[in-house]
């Protein structure tokens, strides 16, 4: 699977069906899957947890660092995708009524160049 | 855009043209992501905080919330999709190769039914 | 030390001395000991992840799930520390203000019985 | 109050005392608890979300953001007293623990001197 030809859905079947195999669903609540969203962010957060904001290129660098920093990402699409899939929420849908509503907010051309 | 006609590329272009459309990237570096997808989590928790295992239904049937939620997932995925475009990281292969791994360390003949 | 005899001022030197012996100051900047707070409570969250509500006595009862949520308690009350240290607050000032504050937003005569 | 005279366990008193007149007791639970701290900490994080290691003053320098700020560290300390409490923990035993665990972790030789 890659970014490029995976659908939204796609991942969804993927994450569901790994739950609905190992009748983990009781556990897969919206309250213990927003938690477990949050723990997984932290950990994420960890590998960046003492660097300064010049210091960031180390972790790209790091291929180990890396690896753990793209099994992070993946723990939290899988914790999203299924948070989405229980509540019934599409996320395209919800993303791009999102960036909308965040466009008039933040008007591009209020933004364009000022921080140049 | 829905979950079954979009691709995870889409999402990712939809969040990437916004932030470069206000010249954001220099905000947009992993370490502030990281912070930012921890924090729109937590928003998300928020939603559940003080509700109890057999409350949750709750939350569902409240459209207000709902809404909340839905824009919170919203929040969570754009920060996601920007750190992996960032980290270059492709979110699909990520996820199909962190759920194998789980398939392994938690086989499905294991788990299925203990929890019945 | 104990709760009954050991001031916050005490805590706060604690850590200070520890993170000044060790040069660890530059490291310790208000947005770095934020991000350490949140990664902690993670952590802390956790050993409550896939617990329903009515299972939460389990923790108490495992001396060694006991241990390491203690160690989490003492991680994140040394970085607020560090954090009210480096940033000037007055911890049981700003406490005993909050808790004012919120005695006038939630009084107390609403709620009591409330619940029962 | 103030940090030179207060106790922790005057500290554990004024929020069990809250909690109590308001019958939250029920509320109050390890998890919620776990998971407002982590509330709290993402709130606190928000404040140097976009600000880059070299921009931190900004915060100190901002009446207003400080007052923020206070509030934050205050909710994370009542959480944080809440769950101790509950949970029977030393706050001060378990934190000077921690801290000799961190001491033979990290040696002072090792460090001093280092980083400078």
């Amino acid at each position: 699977m890659h970014d490029p030809s995976t659908t939204v859905s796609d991942l969804k079947k993927l994450v569901s069906d790994f739950i609905a195999q190992r009748d983990w669903q009781p556990f897969h609540d919206p309250k213990n899957l927003s938690a477990s969203i949050a723990i997984e962010a932290a950990e994420l957060m960890e590998h960046f947890q003492w660097l300064r904001s010049d210091q960031l290129d180390a972790v790209r660098e790091d291929p180990k660092a890396m690896q753990e920093v793209r099994e992070e990402v993946a723990d939290i699409a899988a914790y999203l995708l299924s948070f989405a899939t229980r509540m019934n929420i599409d996320i395209a849908a919800a993303l791009e009524e999102k960036m909308q509503k965040n466009a008039e907010k933040y008007p591009a051309e209020k933004y364009r160049g000022k921080f140049k």
